[in-house]
């Protein structure tokens, strides 16, 4: 049963349990098996070598090639694109002495984030939040764990949001080619962050057009579904941002030997920036929930305009058929028909009503 | 009185209090009686004895046999089915040298669930959810009992979710034949947990479907009461798991010399799934929030739709029947009744304001 | 003005401050004064004494009779039934030497619960909650004081749950006569306890019915009313147990030496037992509001049918009376009316505009 | 701009910001001024000196007076109505060795209630909430200076409710005359308390007869606006009342060598007053919030009346307007004209399509 | 991506991306780049140095000016207006060795504010919040550095709300010009702090009006839209406020050797009137969800009154409409047609009619 345990949280609740197979019932805990919702995609790897005078980029044939280059005085990056070769991924694990557990949070692919301190090395979950050109926001799995002489990077799928790092790191520009693996983690993960603020700026544009709409009384009969749409986007962000959150506030506090010395500044930046995108996040769920109020209120007005035409004109003209009904009777003693002016003077009639009744949805500010 | 007090949170609030038997009032503290909504299952037991070389699966004819089979160096795993026999549950209690209160707490299996650290024991209550096939979510009581020597389980009626760990004991695989009885107490909690999951998944799937008819606009009108029937079987699973958090919470902090040295990081990661099914409720919670409100406007949406059609229809003919109820009057001078282009010209007039009603409709895009 | 203080929570808002009275006005704080809303009762006495050999139930004449009686080695249980006679409980606390804010807390009918360790002796005030025949829920005060040689309680009326206790100490079941009198007020505690279960029983019962109610549709206009006072009642329960939870977990908590060793695995039973009553009203508030959602969504859904019945009829007859109402004119040109086949052929127009009035319905699913 | 800092909570929003000056910016903090918004009152100054033996009162004609009275050994209360004359308020604290900040404070009548030791002194603002005749809430604000010798109250305007503590220091019952300043302290403090009691009570006696009227379904179209009048007042009562709950807790935590051993009890039970204060305040506004959906429940019920009249009416006489309407109509050739039965016969049409109408609305329970 | 980080929490959602260029996407973190979506000012500077003695105001020409004019003993106040030049503002914090991240952070004018003790200096970022006469609040960052020897303050654009601290500078009153730097924080934090109440205020009045426009049934179609319009503005101010409160907290508790002795009571007060907006904030926010309910409740009573003018008018004139229509028919054989009192009585049916829906109407209270 251990399959049917990774739940993710949906964007709407759709997609949730879809590809969730409950084949490996009795799996025995601690013991790697992939799980998540994409296909599994074959490991792609690449490492990235550097100290301050020099940086390679390889992208090795096999496992073993990275681990013959592994150098101590150089940070070595080794990034994993795709958990489904699991006998690799054990194998490059097994190298770094990683334990059982982690091994089994990093196949695992609806983790929640987390940080954690195994002595010889940190262990951090965290989540890559991006948006698909489909209108919907990815998300992905990040697994870094930090040694004492590199990085470790586990993503599930090809694609990732690393590119401003590897021009640093190309360039040698700023302090990152000068400083160890610490800081290399801290700036994956700053640009991950730096990639949150870019989701929120979407998710801000999609509420400003349905804010426009709303008050425009545009809205059409998706609004509500779309409306609510943003919102569980903005929910199940949330979600993942506030652990995030916590796991960089337990990388920033702790002792850990491994962490080099003057990274705190960054981290309590780093730390600060997820403060403000939750604090963002809220702004736009009271947004949104504004937006709602507004359209709800436009609704309902709309349906009092609506009722106001619906009783001007039915409480004008019902009395006046009323009378031209009395007048097309056909009894044969109905004096007033011989008269020569009574039809003038129901006319008479009929606008004095019409007027009256006119007069009576002014006073009332009907219209 | 003591009867009264064993309430069982309702899956709506009908079966609550149906079985509660008043008739022990009066009933001293500390004395175990039988508490619980269900007819109560003569006791069934079994027994599985094992250790690293060796597993025994035995189903005793009475309890006598079981404990002359406990057998040191071995794990005894003693489960009972069904909690109708006192006696012999208060024997094999006494057996264990369990303590009044928790006999009493076993067998009242409508307790919170928590757990307790009795020095020579460690006890613990969580529940087992699973999904019937008539559509409803089962919450049954499952005690368990930590000794150095083995492990108690106490269940209210026969059928469990304990397959897994029993295929896994027969066929050895993992590391559960070959570490002690805390770790089978863990296993078992961890294949319950596991099974929160499967029904997780399955009150997705009700949601999921829900939301499709709410935004379809297909919703009939048992709609809101069944979306509030899934709402409260995620507000009771959640009140069941948040104890059952603490509790795990409770075991993974203890200090007990029962708990073997090495469990720590399976009962964090027990821990950690535990909150993810808390996180995943809030998730669901919030979506079915969401499809309320969607359904909500939808209900509205459709309304304002129905009178606009009847404000259009009566707006057009209304003026309409009024002119043709003029022309209707028997007044013997209407010098329009006699002219011979009168009857066209009514026509043109009437289509005329019809137009016009029209257009107004237009400019007001109501269609 | 020390009465005016003296409020008592509401079941609606009606009854609260009914009896006030505002004539003592600049009584000195620590002066012990009745206040309450009911009409003061006069004292009625009784004194249980017991050991675990003997037991014996007196109902004196006078307080000196009881005074007289108290005896060391024996447990002696005082109960007070009805505040009145000020004269007689200052006269009994004075002998028990308690403070005088303890006395004018047992005055006041009106105080939150609450336990106070005044070395000497130990001061509980609990609410009991009882269901009246006329389907109201009564709120009365017990005073509990605990001395190392008996224990006093102080009731507003006759009346109490308390039967149970004084059947085990007549027959002798159980730990009760064996025991001291801390055990004999947890004893009451929990028979006090016991009844909140009870009364939750017959508030479960009260909101099954409405949901059954609302969910057939057969809500009547009281509905709303009724519910809001279901609720309120819940409300007011929440708030009288929040502090005797609190009470119980000082109690739990306390080092006084009044209480007797082993009953901490009582009063932690009990702690559990309020937790679980304020759970399970937890539980009902959200199925208060559960059930209040579907009957407004239940009145939503039947306005709309009414709705679509008059559009249907409406939009059906409108058109065609319209058309009736042309050949009703009294043109003397109107071609159509002298052809033969105009009156079956205005006929058949009517029943196209209405069969396509109704495919139009249909194609809307609006029945 | 000192001015314009000091803002007045709302009972309505109206009556807030009408008198504030912005004259004064840029003003020296720690600068005393009179901040409020009302017409400053000139100070009227009266003593009250007393130790257990004797008591006198006096209206002096100056500060000056006062002053000279002070006398060790005795308690002297200075009471001072009216906070207009800055240089009279300075010269009476500096006498005392206020601080400028303190005296700020006192000027300042929008202050948040608080309690602050100053070591030689105690210094509290509290606030006394009144009903004015006039069916409004005053609020005013009294701060409380506490010295070992005596105590100085500062009042915005005259009247208070301080005449049950001068009438037990007249006439000497109780503890007071007995006591230090700091009990008099305690003693001015506790009649404060007790008049929320009285506004409490108006407050419940207004939801009562919202409450009525919202059941009776004999609510106006005011009715909303006054409900909602209350809730802003039990709102605005709740956000004074909890930090004078701190102020006492504060005062019931302090260490300060100026307050009377044996005083705690006496706090602790002004600090259960306090809180049952909110609590009340808590009932009402669920109270208030469930009176409003009673009321909105009322109204969507009579809108559901109205609709359901409206309904019936029209689909039981728009088809027999149209059966009639078909028979108006002029058609030479329309056989049924001629036949003798067909009158009746069409009578019996239209009796036999309302009496149709009627069956189907009593199955569906419309009436 | 460092610059889409930027986001500025909206008045309503529109403006907040505006200006986010994307185009520096992976700077290194700690490099200081300004960031914010104004068109970045040209820096102007000025110094102010004062001590007890003499104060002199400087408009330098050029940086150096200032840091050539820096002198020990007096305090100097240097404040630069707009942030464009950074190189400027590089070699400033250089001159007083203000770490890479402090000047980051002045440079990103959406930063959280905050509070931060660096040894040598104390930083904070607060926010100035001002009306603009468009009817819109200016959010503006003000960066402010203590040293010993003077302040740095750092702003967005030209205009403040300083001038009243350089009044005081200038004329010398209160204790500024005889205390040092922290106190000149202090006064300005002060200043800042008022600024908060005259916006307030202006929130109030803008509450109030749309207050009455609900009460009195008056508000248009942008009634919601603006009522959503203010409520953000409060959210927003309420989420810069708080982080405010914390900044001067930890001010407050710092235990700096930059602080002066003796400050502490003016920060409490400062303390003290951030808590009183965030207090006014939640008044406000409360007030305006009861004037949304107001305006809803106005809403839909004037929606049941105009379906009862509708009812009215229908019910009454439908019934007498038929009436009509039947001796309108034109059957040869209708008896009532001959009769020469048929009329009459028709005209007395029809009145019958009328007056007793006129009744029913009066009965059930609907006029």
């Amino acid at each position: 049963m251990k399959d049917s345990r990774r739940t993710r949280p949906p964007r709407t609740i759709e997609p949730i349990f879809k590809s969730v197979a409950s084949g490996t019932a009795g799996s025995v805990p601690g013991t790697p098996i992939y799980i998540g919702d994409r296909t599994p995609v074959e490991a792609t790897l690449s490492l990235i070598q550097y100290n301050a005078e020099q940086v390679s980029f390889i992208t090795p044939e096999s496992l073993e090639e990275i681990l013959a280059m592994q150098e101590e005085g150089m940070v070595n990056w080794v990034n994993v694109n795709g958990l489904a070769d699991q006998d690799l991924i054990k194998r490059l694990c097994g190298y770094f002495r990683l334990e059982a557990l982690t091994i089994e949070d990093i196949l695992n692919t609806e983790h929640r984030p987390k940080a954690e301190d195994f002595g010889q090395y940190f262990f951090l979950i965290t989540k890559m939040i991006t948006r698909r050109p489909d209108c919907t926001v990815e998300y992905e799995q990040v697994s870094i764990v930090i040694t004492r002489f590199g990085v470790l990077t586990f993503q599930e799928v090809p694609g990732d949001c690393f590119g401003p790092v590897r021009d640093r790191l190309r360039t040698g520009v700023g302090r990152l080619r000068r400083l160890g693996s610490s800081y290399l983690a801290y700036a994956l993960l700053d640009v991950i962050a730096d990639n949150y603020f870019s989701v929120l700026e979407w998710l801000g544009d999609q509420l400003e057009s349905k804010e426009t709409a709303a008050a425009a009384q545009s809205a059409g009969n998706r609004f509500m579904v779309d409306l609510q749409g943003v919102k569980a986007d903005l929910n199940r962000m949330r979600r993942t941002v506030w652990p995030v959150r916590e796991a960089v506030g337990a990388l920033l506090h702790s002792q850990s030997e491994i962490l080099e010395d003057g990274l705190d500044p960054f981290l309590r930046d780093l730390y600060e920036n997820t403060v403000q995108v939750l604090d963002s996040l809220e702004v736009y769920r009271e947004a949104a929930a504004s937006i709602q109020e507004v359209y709800l209120s436009a609704v309902s007005n709309r349906m009092n305009e609506v009722m106001k035409v619906l009783t001007i004109i039915s409480t004008i003209f019902i009395p006046l058929t009323f009378i031209a009904g009395v007048y097309g009777m056909n009894f044969r003693h109905m004096p007033e028909l011989d008269l020569p002016w009574a039809y003038p003077a129901t006319w008479g009639l009929m606008v004095s009503v019409a007027l009256g009744m006119v007069a009576y949805f002014k006073k009332k500010k009907w219209f």
